[in-house]
């Protein structure tokens, strides 16, 4: 579960101390990124939850672009974003993960984990997660968000078919989504696909490689914390928390 | 100054034995940013036009997102998009850079390179470059494209003015963007801006600072072929090539 804290600056005074910090917005699908792969590592974050769009003026101070995730650890400037958090903690903690290293050591390899993470945390994301966010979540809660745009909603469930279809070619043709080993791009698709499952917005049933890939990660010990999130007078959808959906 | 050829397969076949490849837009702003890295580090690929909305086949299958720009290398997978080929290339060529290395060594310095980098070719792609080639030069040249939107181009010129102030701002307070040396930073804000000021977009009056840093990068050698490059029957604004502007 995450840790929500009135939105004050107490925050970083207050855990200065913590040697890590995760500003995290539960249903940003690259927050959730950046919580699997902390777990992953066995890292244990103090969690702050953060509302991007409030934009708080301590929050833009420690990102000025106002986008969560941002990771603070004591020593280095804060970090922020999924994609520079990955390569930091590849390159401050990658070497101790020896064989379950979630970015690869050699070239081929890192390209293509590169690669799908890209394709999963920007991709998907234009056009999958950021549009069923927006319409369903962000538009609910923020201060005037205005109703959500049937028509947007259309477009994104159009367009998770082929994200599903993707992710089911690659487990079909690989062991995990980049090669034989769980990397960043099972994470980043994992992260993407829980936020839009706990709408019930992926159709599991088209695609039962994809489903097949899901319920593994989703069974992973790093994967609980997720299924634990839930939005205020918003329950997720049936199987959400399924194992076995 | 870059190649045009005709879009077919023969590009990949042909060019198999070149040992480095870039299929580029030449005024995709991330495709200029691979470019002058690739100058900065003294490599010289053979440039490849692609035209990305005509989604070739034979592109497509280098790059599934069907995005510039991609670099092609023996030996390895194609490598998609600007920061994953930066981040390639530093792990490949960055020690042989000693003190001329575009991503510094250090995990602060990494971090506030990759942070910049990340503004430049996200935020200020999203807010700015990406809406004035859309309407000034996509649609011009794509069958179909419609007629360009002025208020898309009012909001992007309103947003350059903060993105310039930002870059003022920082070659003011650092002696380059992201702190003493050259950098990723540098060359993604300078790639960004050089295609808005193809345009005659870019306010340089507005910010001195700004001014006077980009007149330093662009005076660079590996700022020439950007400097080269042409719309058929569009001429660049008056000063695009003046180093004295």
């Amino acid at each position: 579960m995450t840790t929500t804290l009135e939105p004050t600056e107490r925050h970083v005074t207050e855990f200065g101390a913590a040697p890590l910090m995760l500003f995290h917005y539960p249903f940003c699908p690259h927050s959730r990124f950046v919580r699997l792969v902390l777990a992953e590592i066995g890292l244990k974050p103090r969690l702050i939850e953060e509302k991007p769009w409030e934009r708080r003026k301590e929050f833009l101070r420690l990102n000025p672009a106002g986008t969560t995730p941002v990771m603070v650890e004591e020593g280095i400037p804060p970090i922020p974003g999924a994609d520079i958090i990955g390569e930091y903690l590849d390159e401050t903690r990658g070497c101790g993960m020896h064989d379950r290293r979630l970015l690869p050591k050699d070239a081929s390899g890192r390209l293509e984990v590169r690669r799908l993470s890209d394709w999963f945390n920007r991709k998907c994301f234009e056009e999958v997660t950021s549009i069923l966010l927006t319409e369903k979540i962000l538009k609910r809660y923020m201060r005037g968000g205005g109703a959500p745009d049937p028509q947007s909603i259309r477009v994104a469930s159009a367009n998770i078919r082929c994200h599903l279809a993707y992710v089911g070619w690659l487990s079909r043709t690989r062991n995990w989504l980049a090669g034989d080993r769980l990397s960043y791009a099972d994470l980043a698709a994992a992260a993407h696909l829980s936020c839009a499952d706990y709408l019930g917005d992926v159709p599991w049933s088209q695609n039962e490689d994809a489903k097949s890939w899901y319920a593994r990660v989703k069974s992973r010990p790093s994967f609980r914390q997720i299924l634990a999130d839930r939005l205020p007078s918003m329950a997720p959808s049936p199987t959400y928390m399924d194992l076995d959906f």
